[in-house]
């Protein structure tokens, strides 16, 4: 079944839908010179909020851990995007090492694994789990959430290769964001390794994600003649922030307040009458751990000591100094009264899937992903590729179709945040190698 | 509900099967190879022969007319495969033009229009069908036979281009197997033709096609290291047959002799007991017309005067002068107790899908695609790409990923054929320029 959509506000969003639905050969061309312009990651999932004004990515993961929550009959549109993202990059492939977050208790994530193990599988590859797991002492079988064995091996270097026992692979898929930074075990390979390094939280900032970001809405919107903001949180970052010393709190304030200023002057512009807030989050951060909703300065000054510690460390025990500070977008979608948030899930270029991260317990201006928050994912029904034009705005194929619109427009950001990252790399080693 | 299939015999076939399962990331390679050294032909259709012991195409389609009995549920696969297929051919197209066969009173037909379009929308096309009827008044709306209606427009040229009113397309695609000739309206366009007008059955042969076939399945045995015969029927060519006229009768008892001798052989190295037959069919014919089964040399001696009719013309009046005859296969499958034939869809170099033509009127040794019969489309329930590779072979996934296997191979033999064909054409045309 498709799930009962709501959006309290009728006005801008399906104006943009409607756009959206008129120019879709204009839109498609768009992409299609644009994704034969930039390398696009491997796989990636982008959460969307939509305030019913507004439809915006909040987060781009270029190392997605929910494929257990897509409808398992997109699994063949899942094989054939696989196969078009291997045929790009690494053709001879053959046999690839998915390298899984360490996690092993989280039987959902194993599920996770379990599924990008069939959908690799599908599209051809011979499949191995390469586990970082440091005290793995040698192959492990493990229980995914659905029952599925899956059998974890220690991941380990041979000269400039990473193999497994008896099985040298040509290619290894992280499915590991790397938050603890890069293990010496996967520097310096031979064998092509996706997503590339750089991609992984010990280099990636949201920050640069969204001013990528910023730059592909723009371009966007002025394809579709409308104001860029419909599409892009306003956003700002501190870069010396210490909560447990509370250090940087000037800074923050002082950029909380500018954020909150410029979502204030936009909603004058666009009519819109609800009290503008913003999200501050560690901006090497993931995992949804490190996240505070705030709607004033005074938010971000006095915080208590529970306040400070819960900001001041992320996933893997890495300390916090840098933050992004975004503009808050509404969620005013529900399913049966609860607040969801669509997760939009693609493989290449290609939408695959999505699923509502539907969350009883929280409020329309906070996180849905945290740290051992429940969520009901809900499967969309439909996929996100074939709009019925003949239907009005709202209707949830339409919905879905430009809901990934606004992913690709994130993965297409994506694609330039990791472009103009190796580039800073390159240029940073090639002025070491002169001084 | 997945088809019960039988297959009488169960020895060579389900070893082919076995194989192909056991060698599948090194078959996936091997194709990802191939494709990206020939150009894919758009979209194709192979009609497949599974005997039991042998699995071979017998027929490759370049301009399918079938996509309204594909499983909807597989649309999504269509459009993502599509959007590989722009992607590739003609990335720059924004709006595109549809030109189908003219036959509009084949409701069943005008429905495989009306999905194509659809599948073309969802790649995020403007699509309009533009017809070569010649007595096309103007726009004139028909109804398919799943009650959508269709607005057919008459396809004028102007300069270079090809053009609808207030419709300028980029690209030209063409569902119209150009069986009476390349129409004037269509040479020489400046816009991107696909497929190539030279794959039209005015130039196509099915020898060039089933010699391009040859030397793939050669080197796609190799890869498996089994004898090729398993998927390719033997073959041979009369040039100069009239059967109206009763000329070439020898020539075409000769081949006929030649090509059972040659299956005889084959059956007894393999130990098949099985009586050899062999179809002789229009070299440049489609559309099931122009075809007859033969057992014996007799067979083609002494042919009735209605035989003698029915192999003289093909679709459009022509007139047949070269036929293939080509090894028979035997079908063993069957769907509730009637003869039944698998037919694979490919956009790009993804199978989207298949359908079985179930006959209940047909015989095991006999064509079951025949002008004015009846078939009973039967969609694949599941795709071709998701193989369980715990099941036994002849589980239907399994069985199916087979069938996509041998599909590709008879796309990537079109390929290889259009390439030669336009070499040929090419060297002729330098021939003639130096002359």
């Amino acid at each position: 079944m498709v799930p009962h959509l709501t959006t309290s506000l009728t006005g801008p969003l399906h104006e943009l839908e409607r756009l959206v639905l008129a120019r879709r050969p204009e839109i498609e061309r768009w992409f299609r010179a644009r994704f034969a312009e930039h390398e696009v990651p491997f796989y990636s999932s982008v959460d969307l909020r939509n305030s019913g004004f507004k439809l915006a990515p909040v987060d781009t993961n270029l190392f997605p851990g929910g494929f257990n929550n897509l409808n398992p009959d997109f699994l063949p549109l899942c094989i054939h995007a696989a196969m078009s993202a291997i045929q790009k990059l690494c053709p001879d492939a053959q046999k690839l090492v998915l390298v899984p977050e360490n996690h092993t208790r989280n039987l959902f994530y194993l599920q996770n694994v379990a599924t990008l193990k069939r959908i690799l599988e599908g599209a051809g590859l011979a499949v191995r789990i390469g586990s970082l797991i440091p005290d793995l002492a040698g192959p492990t079988e493990v229980e995914a959430a659905g029952g599925e064995r899956l059998l974890l091996e220690p991941l380990k270097r041979r000269g400039n290769r990473v193999v497994l026992d008896g099985f040298d692979p040509c290619a290894v898929l992280l499915n590991n964001d790397l938050s603890g930074g890069v293990p010496a075990l996967l520097q310096g390979l031979e064998q092509r390794v996706v997503p590339p390094l750089i991609a992984g939280w010990s280099t990636r900032r949201k920050t640069q994600h969204f001013t990528a970001y910023e730059g592909v809405a723009e371009d966007f919107a002025e394809l579709l003649g409308i104001d860029p903001w419909f599409l892009n949180p306003v956003f700002s970052q501190c870069g010396q922030v210490n909560f447990a010393e509370k250090a940087g709190e000037d800074c923050l304030a002082a950029n909380v307040e500018e954020v909150l200023a410029q979502v204030r002057e936009k909603y004058d512009e666009h009519g819109i009458t609800a009290a503008p807030f913003a999200i501050v989050k560690a901006d090497a951060g993931t995992y949804g751990m490190g996240i505070m909703t705030v709607k004033g300065v005074d938010d971000v000054r006095n915080l208590n000591r529970k306040a400070r510690n819960k900001m001041s460390v992320i996933k893997e025990g890495q300390p916090v100094t840098e933050v992004i500070i975004q503009e808050g977008v509404y969620t005013f979608e529900d399913v049966d009264g609860a607040v969801a948030e669509p997760v939009i899930y693609m493989i290449d270029q290609f939408v695959v899937g999505g699923f509502y991260r539907v969350h009883d317990a929280r409020g329309k201006d906070e996180n849905l992903n945290s740290p051992g928050m429940e969520f009901r994912p809900l499967a969309f029904e439909t996929d996100c590729h074939s709009p019925d034009c003949a239907g009005a705005p709202g209707d949830p194929p339409n919905r879905f179709y430009t809901y990934g619109v606004v992913a690709r427009l994130a993965t297409l950001a994506a694609a330039v945040e990791i472009e103009e990252m190796a580039m800073r790399i390159d240029e940073t080693a090639s002025v070491a190698a002169r001084a």
